[in-house]
């Protein structure tokens, strides 16, 4: 995770609940009063976010200390402290919801990994994620899926190609489809074709895709399929597939499955903010 | 929803997915092709967000229709259209993702507050939202609680105060903590004040409180709090409620009750893009 | 005042002045010369915008330290000095501007907010602005509104509404306005309601209007529309007053006056940056 | 004045006023309402700044027309119209603030500078601004300076240079500085060398200056030093000068003399935007 | 190239050079005028940029017409006109430096990439470039490779694994540090290893390199290392070629050859702007 | 060079090349490593940019040392360091080609004015810089120039009046052109107007314009021209002037000579950045 460019975000994160003033902790709380708290996790999970804290608490003016009790992609069960903080008051509390907010995103996200990858139970395959994220938070939902065990897809439509139905249909087949974009494309970029019939499978290896995406087949479909392909062809399953049905997918010979839900409406990890020293007279 | 602040946060959210470019649509479609598509309900929900479309096509060069068949805050059954639109075909293809990632999350927390007006049932109960929205898209989440049926609670830390228990604690007090606010605060802004026992709740219309938050309480003894509040004191339940345990709360005599869940991990609701014709060949 | 804000903005101030460089500055002074220097009040009034100093001297890369003489709010005298201060001479140089220009604008908008309190003289009555600030520095000028004794009215038209006689017209009467506005507001939200006869005054109480403006009435005609408004409900008087007639508003029973002029034409105070060693050889 | 930059400034304070929504507005006005309404001088001045009527209207997405009855630059009476408006209901009152508040002030700025060009009385001399302006606002601020008839001094510290009290004594003397300065510096930059005796007059005619300031000197030693110094280097008087004392420098020989009251402390000149139909029902 | 991403650096570019105006244009032509001018090449070259002239007059207020003689990858020869322009005065000229200086390198490098093109005369090797961009041009420089008949390597550090000798000696071999990265990276980014013996190539594909880097050898060492890589591993030659010596790669078997020079010094091509109506009275 | 503006320039930079993450870098590399390398010269010329060096780095959170070896401005021989820096490894590595490509480019800048400066041979000329910049760069590259030894022409259209054929043309010849000029422009800023015969350059005399540029003349024409300049107005040689010809204009009479090759074009001075401990294993 690019940390300048996590710091740009989170600094408008905080301007859009700060704005032009947090009015009730500059009202009750004096500019140079200093405090402990802790970030204590309410439900079990992978922890994952702890950077947030320290570049949030970094924007405002006073020193503070950090001490990680938690790692990003480290398990932890309810009532554990992730981290314990110090440092001035109103820093603390002001950037408290934001921190939280953005740390249970990406603790959620972590969590629905983990628990995909021990669904699946299966090495040979990797779960990946999609582009269905939240606008604005890719940078930070993108880092959350490594954490909880799997990996990423391409992070955006500049560093990938996918042909899917629109673009096949358009050029008139997978062959044309991928012909087109070869003449055009640097030698770095993967080519991914988006397959829903056995032909078409066959159509992408001839083309010369770089990976075949087997788009909603059936387990046992997606196991004949990939016979189709040589081994340096990358194989995708993708197309319904979530926590429910994922161990269908166990050794059916991909070597990725793609699952929107890990980012789009996972569950946030329940985590809250606890002042224990300094904050109360 | 200002228009104004959407158009530039919708830029920078094309510009996450765009980056420097959409690799497979430039490669394919020429820049001048047009096409027609529409915005389809894969699930039955209330509808929210439609603008998004307009404000993001705004954005290129080209020019467009749009066709609104549902309206923000109307129920759609899955399989009806929600717009038809016509346009540059790379731009469609391009603003596709991003528009549909806002418009599924708007979608799912009107349709969350939806059902939990249907669940509480009860008109003199006004259901508002938190400030546990995903960070960078509160404008967006806040509107989208409205079409819902619901309210919005204070937008941020500045316009508006609420006294929580390290306030409290750290003024000596809700009496002293009110009267701090009070001293420099302009007349505009209210107060909320916490409370968790009913001292506190009768400690709190002393003080002045403009709102009175019952936290964490049960509906029936919600009852006899309200009773210690006069009338032109606005009464809140808060605490772990939600659509499982919402109805509980219907007559208990409150004027509003907040819900974290309705931005937080609301499900998205499954929206498509078909292109219907112009982007085939 | 949200600092991280108020250092955005001064970042933007200084870029307006410094631009390419400070052509003076550099081709005279050495980059690590040090050098000392005070800001001294030319005429009386009350000191605020110390804290510009910082976050300015904060934006440039050399260390400094600030002995803060006056506090903001505090009566300063001519002559005195508020600040004596240490650094880098280009960076005390290069910002001297921007500097002043921000503290003389806080610093004249704190000693006209303290000369209508005193003018007023009656403490049951709180002085507030308005919006008439100067666009882009409504965060400095509020908050020196507040240093000078007087109050902040809302801060923009996301934080308060007012129903003015536009929107009254259009609604078709005070009671239609304010029953819409309620429609869709969340509680924590007060609604203001301008109103230029005593019909208007009982209609307002009767709709349910938190504060009641009472616009460009005399002093003795208010203290008559006062008794028909409830206590908790707040009043307002607002249109035409400033220093030269603030104090035969005495006694006249309002909770708020409203004074534009304490933003909108303040008097500047007189500050200036004198170096006093170092920077002369 | 620079429209893009101008456009990009009033956004940023459109954004200030309005920030998440013009909750008043939107909540009792359809978003497709149209009316109409003039900008009214309520006293006498010289009009400036109705381009910034355009630009705001333009940041909205609807259709609007604006008939200007007063050019910038001309005089109006008090009950004159500057401008005629037709257009969105919701931008011409979301817009109002930020609009007056900027035409207010750039219209006593121009005001504020023909009073100075009538009292002075003398075509031989240009009256010229300082770089004591608002924050942020100087692109305004000197546009408004030349309607009045007017003129600019260095816009900033990156477009000229000005040897002061400072540079002189760091460097050792005028003849040094000077001389340090033309080592480095490009030739299409003025030099400009502030004098407080008329040794340094002459000094700095010798040392090569483009403009030599008599900083606060009466008139009748003016006409001495100006006396000092060749036709092709510019005199420029200084310090104290304002509306009170301007008269007295008449015909005293300078080719500049620069007020900072012009921009700093002008008293805004009274508008106010009235609807005249559509907006009332 | 994504319009959205080029507006906006357009747009930071013309304030560059307008900044607060434009003194020169605003002093002589009036708001209004109208004119027209072509875009003329001054020596041969490749044609590309064409589009920036369009993007830069959408950015100013008034209508406006461009007639384009010449394609982006078309040749040009001395004389010959590439676009004709119509529309206001002081929009031509306010932006006529940018859209040349833009144009020209634009032009420069894709001559640049056309001249290495005929020069290696090999079709079965692709050209590509590198990262040596101008800081914040890479947009407009990597678009202009692929005009002049080159590709693109990777676009920036985000979207492609390069392993160089510093990532290969801290990982402790080549099989190490390709293993390191697979272990997190996701199945559409390719991973390159720059190799300096036959040793490290073959140790390279053995690790399941994506792309091997030949960096440093001769024509004819290159035949022989390209004998060791399978036909599914794409080979690329770099290290000090450029147009003095790329014909001596003419069939050494690699698939792509990248070239810094393209970008990192090409020679802008001579574009200049006339007025040929309305501008002249 | 204004270091608040540079430090914005600069961390967009690196965003355009680091985006949402170095995957190389962070794949092999901790996060907490550290390391040491060099900034190599790899060809002869003058250092310029190493302030660049300490600004990229100040933007990463971790600390670093850097050791100037060479001065900007400095000659710099084949192999020799230029600086040495200790830091986090992933700094390095990460901002290793934005710092390279900002400083080849400066140097390169500062290299080929010094040739001029060499070649012309001629302390009474200065040779100046024009607008041919790359757009976004001005400030690293005019500061550059500064840097070989050549001196900034008007740093962009707000800081200067250049008249040119077109102005004169629509204004009506040169006297009318400087007069319109004239009327409108503050004291502060110099006229230049181009000529093209020894009309016109009696007519820009008469006018009173500061500077007069001649352009495209012949050195044996300046210096029949030269004769008819008084000596207070600056005389400039302009049009197809390169380090080819420069040489010719010695002695030819003028005060300044610009050179659009300077930064339009210049060959990039070869650095590299080589680790040297701590990033090997």
């Amino acid at each position: 995770m690019n940390r300048l460019l996590a710091r740009e975000l989170i600094a408008s994160f905080l301007k859009e609940d700060i704005g032009t003033g947090d009015l009730s902790t500059e009202l009750i709380f004096g500019s140079r009063l200093r405090g402990k708290g802790v970030f204590l996790a309410k439900d079990d999970g992978i922890v994952c976010g702890t950077e947030v804290i320290d570049i949030a608490y970094s924007l405002f003016p006073a020193d503070y200390s950090i001490t990680l009790l938690k790692k990003d992609g480290e398990a932890v069960k309810k009532g554990e402290n992730i981290a314990v903080v110090e440092g001035n008051v109103q820093t603390l509390l002001s950037a408290e919801r934001v921190v939280l907010n953005l740390m249970q995103l990406m603790s959620g996200i972590a969590t629905a990994g983990r628990k995909l990858v021990e669904a699946l139970d299966d090495d040979t395959i990797k779960i990946v994620d999609t582009r269905k994220t939240h606008p604005g938070l890719r940078l930070f939902e993108k880092y959350a899926v490594t954490q909880g065990g799997c990996f990423n897809h391409r992070f955006a439509l500049y560093d990938g190609v996918m042909l899917k139905d629109n673009h096949i249909a358009f050029a008139g087949g997978i062959t044309n489809a991928v012909a087109m974009v070869k003449s055009g494309l640097g030698h770095t970029v993967k080519i991914e074709v988006e397959t829903e019939t056995a032909e078409q499978v066959k159509e992408a290896v001839e083309a010369g895709a770089d990976i075949i995406m087997f788009d909603n087949f059936k387990p046992e479909e997606i196991k004949e399929l990939v016979s189709l392909v040589p081994k340096n062809i990358i194989t995708e399953a993708s197309g319904g597939i979530g926590l429910h049905n994922i161990a269908d997918f166990r050794g059916c010979g991909v070597n990725v499955i793609s699952v929107g839900s890990i980012t789009n409406g996972a569950k946030p990890l329940d985590i809250s903010f606890n002042s224990t020293e300094g904050i109360k007279k």
